[in-house]
């Protein structure tokens, strides 16, 4: 991991971005994150576009995070902003703008072709990331997710051991074999429904929710549109983060 | 109205019982309530079963209240406790016991005569109670509901004008009439579903929430089945009632 710019805010939050391999991300960590009182991790998933679409709603929700001690960081999907595109996805895309416009239903080959090879490959750059920055002296304690991509926070409920608790944001097309992977899900989850989400298909939102195996789970809906969480509902995800990131530093 | 007991507890919080006409009550209120600084009003829907069954919870919600410096009321449903019963709604939930018992479905006809005539007495009830409490110098500022039989909550979020906010328990049968009522409610609604609650059909709630014409209104599913709401998720329906009762006192 290897840090290639840094800034330091008013409130003392600390901005680095970092490459790893070939993967760019960014860690913010808040003024009181030190070898002596590490800070806890929030990994961010992606909410739509790439990092720099964006950055002030990452931004903000670090600054959030800050606030109640935890160090945040996220890294650039495969495929978004200045990585190599993905052939097979972007095709994907395009079958997919193809059937939406044509009034067509979204088959579950699309969705594959669309999220699965996305899944594979972060999967595997969110858990390198997760061991680099946990090697940091100023970063310790349990890990969350939080963010959306839902396919890629329900399958590193599965296969990643650290991450303790997630905030889920339903907003994006879930492969079948996403619905199986749910069952073995057992982490408290938050889940985050924007109700009236013409873009999102609720059903298959809540039909997820209802296949998580987690015995704590909870869905919040709200209106507001894909991107309008409401500034209440953002505030209970961060107090279930640290409900759940808090207990063990 | 004629108060009929009165305790204070260690918290300050002073108990009162009351009968208005042939409809027993209790008030609470918490010790900060004066003719100076008047209290808030939260009316506590029922959540199951009469007065007596239900006070353990009613107190718990009534001192999380007091808390934030409300008081809470609450009354006798028609035909519930001591009152007389209602002999068309004794048939009907006899005639939904028989139902479930054969495994049939619950039709329209037995849902309207188990909700209905119990909502029309009710409405009447609570709106009268409204009158007599925020008659009293202690009491003053905006009023919300909170609580079950989510039909009456419905109704009286479109018929009494100053409710302002509701916090709705999804826990009941509902009748079709309910639904198109629901999309008159233009008020703040938080609604409270037990996901695993296997007494209740789920999906009714869903439709519900999504018939509410509130701009404002937001979804908490919970696991811990009907009478289960998770601390976290009281918290978080208290916190929705400060910011939408705090803002006028």
């Amino acid at each position: 991991m290897q840090f290639i710019s840094e800034q330091r805010f008013d409130d003392g939050i600390r901005e680095r971005e970092f490459i790893l391999g070939e993967v760019p991300g960014i860690l913010w960590t808040p003024e009181s994150a030190s070898e002596s009182t590490p800070a806890p991790l929030i990994l961010a998933g992606p909410s739509g576009g790439g990092l720099r679409t964006m950055y002030p709603r990452l931004l903000a929700r670090a600054r959030h995070a800050a606030a109640d001690g935890f160090a945040t960081a996220t890294i650039e999907l495969p495929g978004s902003g200045d990585r190599p595109r993905i052939a097979v996805v972007d095709q994907a895309r395009a079958d997919l703008r193809q059937a939406l416009r044509a009034g067509e239903p979204v088959t579950d080959d699309i969705v594959d072709r669309l999220i699965l090879p996305l899944l594979d490959q972060s999967v595997s750059e969110w858990r390198a990331t997760l061991d680099a920055l946990l090697a940091l002296p100023e970063i310790g304690g349990r890990v969350g997710y939080s963010g959306g991509v839902i396919s890629l926070g329900a399958r590193l409920a599965v296969v990643e051991p650290r991450i303790t608790a997630a905030v889920l944001f339903a907003g994006s097309f879930v492969p079948r074999i996403i619905f199986e992977e749910a069952r073995q899900v057992t982490i408290p989850l938050h889940v985050l429904l924007q109700w009236d989400d013409e873009g999102n298909d609720r059903q298959m939102a809540l039909d997820l929710f209802d296949a998580f195996g987690s015995k704590e789970k909870t869905l919040h809906a709200n209106m507001g549109g894909h991107t309008g969480v409401p500034q209440a509902a953002g505030d209970e995800a961060g107090r279930f983060l640290v409900r759940h990131l808090n207990s063990v530093r």
